[in-house]
C-alpha cells in the first residue's frame, strides 16, 4: 500500500479497515468447492481478495456511518459494489478489450488463468453482487434490499458503467469533445461511485430527495477521480500504479488531460473536490471521512 | 419456428404468445440512444429480440398462471431469466469459450459485431435482468422482488449456471462419469430452468415448502432437456437447429449419450419426463401447460 501521500490519519485508518473487512467477506463468501469448479472460485478469489484501494466500499461505509447503519450491513453492500467493480476490471483487461497484462501489481486474471476462466469469473462476481444484496444479512428490510439492487443494477449496466465503457471503446475511432468525455466518464466511473454513496444512504433509510446532495458530491468526486486517473496515466509511476500507464497517448485517446492540458486539468480536479466538499455543508464532523476521501482522490499516486 | 412436432395446440399457442410478449418487453426496455452507446444497445437487441424458443419465460409464465399471477408481471420475470440465458449464450459463443459462429440461425454476436461488444452486451443484459426484477412494475411487493432476485442470482452464478459452464470446460480435459455429468448439467442448464418455475411460484406468493414439487419437476425436465440436447447434437438437423452440431464428438466430450448410448439415453429422457409430470399430480388442468412443456422438451427438433 502506498498511502504515504495521505497526511490524514482518519482516512488511512478507514482505508486499511475497509480493505481488511472486504477481504474477510469475500473470503467467507468464496470457499473452495471439492469439484471442478475449484478453478473458477480460485480465479474469483485471485481477483477479489487483496487488491485494490476499495474506494467504493469505503464510500458506502463512510456514508452509511453518517446515518448510523450497522457496520456489517455496510461492508456487505460495499462488497457488492466492489464485486461489480472487480468483474468490470477483469472483463476490461481481456485481450478483446484493453488487453492488459498487469493489474494491482500482479498478472491480470486471463494471464494468470486463461481467457475463458476470466470471462466466467467476471460473470460469477457479477451475479455474486446481487446475491449479496438480495440476502437478508445485508438488510432485514426487503424494500431496502430491492432499492440497493435497483441502484446497483442501473449504475452498472447500459445506462451506467457498461455504457460508459462502450463509449470509451468508440472514442478511439471518434474525436470526442469535453462535453462527451464528461458524459462518458460520468457513466464509466461516476455511476458506480454515485451508487456507492447512494447505497450507504439507502441503508440509512434516507429518502431519494434526501440523497440529492450526496449524488452531487459523488458526481464531482467522480469527475475529479477520472481527471486524476488521466493525470496518473501521463505523470504516474508504473511501479506504484501497479498497471500499465501512458496508454491514452498510445491509443490516441482524448482525455480530460489531452483536451485541457496538464495544469488546467489539475486545477479543475481540485476545484471539483472543493465543490464536492461544499455539497456536504449540511453535515458536521460525521462527514469528515467523505471530505478526506474527496481530497485523497486527487492526491493519490495510484 | 419449427413447432411441427408439437401436436399439442395449447403448447404451440403458449410458445407463440410468450415469444411475442418477450420480444415486446425487450423492445420497450432497449430503446436506441442518441449517443455512441447505440452499437451496444443494437447488439443487445440483436441477441435478445426475435430468437430462441423462450422455454424459460414460458416456464415462469405457465407456473405463475397456475397461481393466478398478473400476466405482465410474469412476462417481465420471464424476460429477466431470458436476459440471463441470452447473456450466457453470448459469452459461451465467444472465441475463448465455445467459439461458435451460428446461433438461432444467424451469426453469433461477436461475429456480427465484435468480441468487445459481445462481452459488454452480455454484461449489460446480465445487469438488465436484475434491473427488471428490482423494478416495482414486476411486483409491488419488495419481499417478492428480493426473493426473485436471490433465486435468479444464485441460479446463474458460481453455484449454478456459470459453475456448470466451468465444469463443462474442464470436461474436455477430464473423464467425467455419469454422476459428474449429471451434477454438471444440473448446474449448467438445470439451475436456470429450476429458477424459472420457482420464480413463477414466488410471484404467486407460494412459500418455499410449497415449491418443492415444482423444483422436483424442474430438476427432471432439466436433465431430460440436456439429454435431448445431447441427442440433437448426434442426430439433429443443422438447419433446423440453427447452430453447429456434432460438437461433443469433435471435442471428445463425455455426454449422457456417449456414456449411455443413444437408445438408453432416449429412454431415460422419456422416463424423466414422466417422472416430472408425476410431480404435478397435486394439480389439475391448470398444470397442463407444464405437462405439455415437459413432453415437448424431449420431442423438439431444435
Amino acid at each position: 500500500m502506498s498511502l504515504t501521500v495521505i497526511a490524514d490519519g482518519q482516512l488511512a485508518d478507514g482505508l486499511r479497515r475497509i480493505q481488511r473487512e472486504v477481504d474477510a467477506v469475500f473470503d467467507a463468501l468464496l470457499p473452495l468447492p471439492g469439484d471442478s469448479r475449484a478453478a473458477l472460485i480460485e480465479a474469483m478469489r485471485y481477483a477479489a481478495i487483496g487488491g485494490g484501494k476499495r474506494v467504493r466500499p469505503l464510500l458506502v461505509a463512510a456514508t452509511a456511518e453518517m446515518y448510523g447503519v450497522d457496520r456489517d450491513a455496510a461492508v456487505r453492500a460495499g462488497c457488492a459494489v466492489e464485486a461489480i467493480h472487480v468483474y468490470s476490471l477483469i472483463h476490461d483487461d481481456l485481450p478483446c478489450m484493453d488487453d492488459d497484462d498487469l493489474r494491482h501489481g500482479k498478472p491480470t486474471l486471463h494471464r494468470q488463468f486463461d481467457e475463458a476462466t476470466a470471462v466466467l469469473a467476471g460473470d460469477s462476481l457479477h451475479a455474486l453482487a446481487f446475491e449479496i444484496l438480495a440476502d437478508s444479512e445485508t438488510s432485514s428490510d426487503p424494500f431496502t434490499r430491492s432499492e440497493l439492487i435497483a441502484t446497483l443494477a442501473i449504475a452498472s449496466g447500459k445506462d451506467g458503467m457498461a455504457g460508459g465503457q462502450m463509449m470509451d471503446m468508440a472514442s478511439e475511432a471518434e474525436d470526442y469533445d469535453l462535453h462527451t468525455i464528461t458524459r462518458l466518464q460520468q457513466l464509466k466511473t461516476g455511476a458506480l461511485l454515485g451508487a456507492s454513496v447512494e447505497m450507504g444512504a439507502i441503508l440509512g433509510h434516507v429518502a431519494p430527495e434526501g440523497r440529492a446532495h450526496l449524488r452531487a458530491y459523488a458526481r464531482d468526486i467522480g469527475l475529479a477521480f477520472q481527471i486524476a486517473d488521466d493525470l496518473l496515466d501521463v505523470e504516474g509511476d508504473v511501479e506504484k500504479a501497479g498497471k500499465a500507464l501512458r496508454k491514452d497517448e498510445q491509443q490516441g485517446k482524448q482525455t480530460f488531460v489531452t483536451l485541457m492540458g496538464v495544469e488546467p486539468a489539475r486545477k479543475q480536479a481540485r476545484a471539483l473536490v472543493e465543490q464536492a466538499i461544499g455539497h456536504l455543508s449540511s453535515h458536521g464532523g460525521e462527514a469528515d471521512l467523505l471530505r478526506s476521501l474527496a481530497r485523497y482522490i486527487v492526491e493519490r499516486d495510484r
